[in-house]
């Protein structure tokens, strides 16, 4: 993508302020109507700008949200990552692409989205958002699994849970463990919240 | 021990002075110097009160330490209460307690926590010299197994994760789940973390 793009737009010389329009656009919408309500349109609207502008600069709606909630992944290609191996392995590949995404920004940024999460509720509705139905509903439905929701919610846990164990609380070993130790504990109780039997039946 | 104070308690009739004097140092004194390093005697001092206000108070070292973090519990007797019955329960035993003790305080609580331990250095030192040394590590002592430290990272993740996705985040069906539930879908998984295996042999 050009760094400096082209004449088009008078006062946007480089897009900063459609792409920040935009952004603080799809954290309202996001947040006020969910991630499957929320439509391109609606967002571009309330920014003011062409909806054009976000295939332009996000490549569209779930890279606008990406982006919005500052998670530095794409869902997409980490779905695909994590579907393609055998499927009993799915809760450790998940916890490997886990810390080696968030490693790699040093884990302050998941930290900021913690301390987001903790004193603003529209992140908090961003992160449900983000949790549910960018990532983990397109999962167990391929899955095919009994008690999706429920499932969903107690991957969101473990995920969560280990983030702030590493990064913000920093509780070792877990804060310095390397992915292969992360995969190995975590892995196994990620995958039975995926596929396994949770003691209960008649949960929705 | 104060060298300053003058009449011990005359400016003080119901002791809140004192009893807020205490919690203020303690918040210190135990972000500081850890909880096992932490002394009575030291927090006292750094009040200003006698050492035996702290007694008088709060019960002694651990219910001061408690009542600094904000965690409605009485450890002493969690633990008790968790180590009564079947070693293979341990898990659903922690997480019926979990729940049922924040549930009391309506979550309210535990999300005031997530947020001070996400903006504030002295809470995150608190928060894990309570999950490591208050609470976590005399259990896996009881316990006697292998990587102990490791064993109580991991049920801090998924217990402080739990919070979040119930109390902060308020995934569903988690967020109004019953004890049960909880109980039955992360008791289990709580338990491989304290007694099962965890997949690797060599780490500390």
């Amino acid at each position: 993508m050009s760094t400096t793009e082209p004449k088009r737009r008078g006062r946007r010389p480089n897009g900063t302020d459609t792409k920040d329009a935009l952004l603080t656009a799809a954290r309202e919408v996001f947040a006020e109507q969910g991630y499957e309500a929320a439509t391109v349109r609606a967002i571009a609207g309330s920014a003011g700008v062409d909806p054009a502008m976000v295939k332009h600069w996000f490549g569209g709606k779930e890279g606008l949200f990406t982006a919005a909630v500052q998670i530095p992944i794409n869902p997409a290609e980490i779905l695909k990552q994590v579907l393609a191996g055998p499927r009993e392995q799915i809760g450790e590949r998940i916890m490997r692409r886990f810390v080696s995404t968030w490693d790699t920004v040093g884990g302050g940024q998941f930290a900021a989205l913690m301390r987001s999460v903790a004193s603003n509720e529209q992140a908090v509705t961003m992160l449900r958002e983000f949790v549910q139905n960018v990532l983990f509903n397109r999962l167990v439905k391929v899955l095919d699994v009994d008690n999706p929701e429920l499932r969903v919610a107690l991957c969101g846990s473990q995920l969560v849970g280990l983030g702030m164990a590493r990064y913000v609380v920093r509780i070792e070993p877990l804060a310095s463990a390397d992915a292969d130790t992360v995969a190995a504990t975590i892995g196994p109780n990620l995958q039975r919240y995926l596929t396994g039997d949770l003691g209960t039946t008649n949960f929705t």
